[in-house]
């Protein structure tokens, strides 16, 4: 590669700039301080080696492995992409970390617990509810899932993106990039944000508390930066405690100072959250169970278990399985005798979401993963206390048609397992679905969804009603047009419905409410 | 104050000095990032503003608070208090942080536990032993307590800070400034160091597992800097697990990126320890009794207590009791229940050592400590069972002839509480000791230690034999000349016998086997 010159350094303003644009954009995988984890390490000295032009193009149209096509998606302007490429050559600045007393200003309670509802104020089947998240317009649309109508839409974070239901189901909470938590309650008519409370810059997960007694009683979440966990209270958001995770990979490795919160779910055994650090590779046991006492002791048991965990689900409502992502394995967490139980290899990049449960005829319990980068899905025995041989083996490998896998969803009433392709280089593929069957482990049907191409759509994350008779899956397109919500029968796999309207711009992930609730 | 002229900056190999001699000698007051503890903040701009050659003269000659006169003692020299004042205009470097493979790569066995011997090779009454710290010279001396003649003398870390005992008794734990810790076999003959490592570059406390099942298993290493507990397996020193402590300041304030490791004491009703984070002020329960499982899972629960943490003692085996020291606090935690039980409101710079225990006719059970900036010994009451009036609450204030005292300590087969004064700006002062009477709660008797203020020594750290029938103190002197360790009766207060020889040099904290491994 030829020499490349160097560019002027950046002005403070420009800095500055840059900085945000990258803090949006490319942080998410890169990291803020630049060490990587989704994504690879930006080191300035070998951003240099690459140059200006190369860096510039890569931003614009992307790179096979992951990286998006900033410029040709139109998400980046070219003075944008022009600042970035810069940017990476300079030493990442220090981002700030707020002080409690600067997230405790943040706080706002909208309508306080003494004046919310005690009954639900409409008639309608809210625990049949979704909560779709439309991720660049930074809303969440309720939408009534026996009448397929928009019951409100509320507003929530910065490229917000996941919900988790309380407890009892009654709240959605809402995570935005931004670090914004929001508690949506259900009850109201229609229902509204009642509090809401930004306890970080960035962020990612977020979790309520489920064990018996502690329902709806905290709230935590998980940041991205700065690198730390926040307990909140669970009715009003009001931040109560923070918790670095700066942290030593794997207990015995180099002080990682980006170790950033991945997924966090709730304990069914136990009052406690999992709470999985990405770059330093350890599964937090948090008890929240004694936070009510002198000095809010909160007892934390880290486990050493692997790197780069990401995302993960439950199997059997005991064992908490979660991707450790770059290195294509499976960590397991049994929460009831709260031990590492095992390591599992899954393809490449494995992305569970939630993961599937279901039971089969020969292997009884399974899990099952899709993965990003190869064109599986993993299917692991889950139950070594009455099914020994297949505990914590893959029991098939399930080839799929594409890569570029996101989510998996099955419910206990429907025979298939759903699979999308958002990550697909393919604009067919991406717009395309499989089903796989339940029994034969093979996929019975893919077909592309009609119209979802037409409006450069993704088909994204697919999520059963309550009973489990619909599939519903997203079409993720541009902020700038509306796209749809397909609804298809669980049975059949026919489109039953289809959910439009202007406010139907870039929806993403979905979550039943009752589903969500109960981790079915 | 006259504008003073800005000096040249250091050039590398300066600044590479005078950080060494700041790591050194500044550091453990004024904190390595220079965000001051037991010294105040060196902030660089205030620096510039106070001027060089102020800096100069205090780093010469002192200042009542508590700085030493490093220049008048003749411990730095001129060329060394000029490097250092011009290094405190400028930003502290960052200072590196060990990996787990770095420190791993310190850790030595000279002698394989199964190379140990199973009984004491020698007909020695080991449990009375005292193990001298010999600070300047980087050693620790072995005592025969009984026989009061020199055992051993082994090398240590660098300015040698404490020794525990091992649960047993037949290990001397050391930790040094630099981070070192050495275990001491008392059953070889003579005692020697059997294994070591450097789990950090700066640290002050060490301590062993000491519940049942557990005794001489672990131990943990406390760290100033980088700001770390590290748990070594017990038996060989192994560095096993790292746990950062860098916190929010009482969970709920500003990220403490020099969250010191102060006090650790091994819990008599838990597989625990008690470990005191002094800027960011929680006191963390660490529970060691997972460690052998997959993942070594560690439960630490973290306790919001005070700023300012410092060292502790405890109180009927149960309550232990840590000073916040610039807060002129005691925080009392309940090791049973794991509670954090009670504040109470102690002299100016409460420095407990490890405090002293006694039953007092009227109060019951209490508890005291010395105060490094008051003439005071409070006196605290400790037992909520049976005599809750005075539960933590102060009994009584007594005044001491002088200030500067650092440790306190009695024994049950004694009257007498014996208070030293080495931190008085007076010779004589800090040449002197203080019985105090502990039914009467008064100071009986005073008097100065013949030839101690010749030999410019101050009195340090009583200590008594395993029979509770001589008190032990120290003349810490310089380095250059001997001094020597005075033993009185520990009823008639009259001096019993002297150990001399020119090995004596610099002896400070001494630690009898039988007291400090059982918590007498
Ligand atoms: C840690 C993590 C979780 C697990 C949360 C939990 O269980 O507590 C998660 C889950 C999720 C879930 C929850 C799945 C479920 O069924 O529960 C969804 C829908 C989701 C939609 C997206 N995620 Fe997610 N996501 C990240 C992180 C995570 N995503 C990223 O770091 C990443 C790769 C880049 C970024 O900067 O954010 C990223 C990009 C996306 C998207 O682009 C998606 C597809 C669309 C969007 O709206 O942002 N992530
Ligand atoms: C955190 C801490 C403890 C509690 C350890 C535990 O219980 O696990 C402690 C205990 C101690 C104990 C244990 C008392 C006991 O009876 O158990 C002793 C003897 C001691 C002798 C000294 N200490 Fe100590 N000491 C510090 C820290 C501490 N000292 C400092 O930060 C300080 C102020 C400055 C520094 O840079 O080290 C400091 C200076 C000293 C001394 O100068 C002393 C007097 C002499 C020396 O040899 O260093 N410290």
């Amino acid at each position: 590669m030829a020499l490349a010159q160097a560019p002027a350094p950046l002005s403070p303003a420009e800095k500055e700039e840059a900085a945000k644009i990258y803090f949006d954009r490319c942080a998410g995988c890169h990291g803020v301080l630049r060490k990587g984890a989704t994504g690879p390490a930006l080191d300035p000295k070998k951003m240099a080696e690459k140059g200006v032009e190369y860096l510039k193009a890569v931003i614009f149209g992307g790179l096979p492995g992951g990286m998006p096509d900033w410029g040709r998606q139109g998400i980046l302007k070219e003075k944008d992409i022009e600042l970035v490429a810069r940017f990476l050559l300079e030493q990442p600045p220090a981002p700030p970390v707020p002080t409690f007393e600067e997230i405790k200003k943040t706080w706002k309670v909208h309508v306080p617990p003494e004046k919310r509802p005690t009954k639900p104020l409409h008639n309608r089947n809210w625990q049949n509810f979704f909560g779709q998240v439309l991720r660049d317009t930074g809303q969440v649309a309720i939408i009534d899932g026996d009448k397929k109508e928009l019951v409100s839409i509320v507003p929530t974070g910065f490229a917000t993106h996941i919900l988790r239901s309380s407890a009892t189901g009654r709240y959605f909470m809402a995570i935005g990039r931004d670090g914004k938590a929001s508690l949506i309650d259900l009850w109201m008519n229609p229902p509204q944000v009642v509090a809401e409370s930004k306890p970080c810059l960035d962020a990612r997960s977020i979790e309520s508390s489920k064990f018996k007694g502690y329902e709806d009683k905290y709230a935590v979440v998980g940041c991205y930066w700065p690198p730390t966990m926040v307990v909140l209270d669970g009715l009003t958001l009001e931040p109560l405690k923070m918790v670095s995770t700066i942290s030593y990979a794997k207990g015995a490795g180099e002080l990682v100072m980006e170790a950033r919160v991945a997924a966090i779910v709730a304990s069914h055994f136990n009052p406690e959250w999992i709470v999985n650090l990405k770059e330093s590779g350890q599964t937090w046991l948090v008890d929240y169970s004694n936070l009510h006492k002198k000095g809010r002791p909160l007892p934390i048991t880290m486990i050493d278990t692997n790197l780069f965990l990401h995302d993960g689900g439950w199997a059997l409502k005991r064992y908490f399985i979660v991707a450790a992502n770059a290195l294509n394995k499976l960590i397991v967490i049994d929460t009831k005798t709260r031990e590492f139980a095992a390591e599992v290899e899954a393809g490449v990049r494995p992305h569970p979401g939630r993961g599937s449960n279901w039971e089969h005829p020969t292997y009884g319990p399974v899990w099952a993963t899709g993965n990003i980068g190869s064109p599986e899905v993993t299917v692991v025995g889950v139950d070594p206390e009455k099914h020994p041989q297949y505990a914590w083996k893959v029991v098939k490998r399930i080839t799929l048609p594409y890569t570029g896998n996101l989510f998996i969803k099955t419910h206990p009433n429907s025979p298939w397992v759903i699979v999308d392709f958002p990550m697909s280089p393919s604009p067919q593929a991406a717009a395309s679905l499989c089903a796989i069957d339940k029994r034969k482990l093979e996929v019975a049907k893919c077909w592309e969804v009609p119209g979802a191409q037409e409006l450069k759509a993704r088909m994204v994350h697919p999520e059963f009603n309550k009973g489990g008779t619909e599939i519903w899956v997203s079409a993720w397109g541009s902020k700038d047009t509306p796209t749809f919500i397909v609804v298809y029968d669980a049975l059949t796999l026919k489109e039953k419905a289809r959910i439009t309207g202007d406010w139907v711009r870039t929806p993403t992930g979905k979550f039943n409410v009752y589903n969500t609730a109960y981790d079915i």
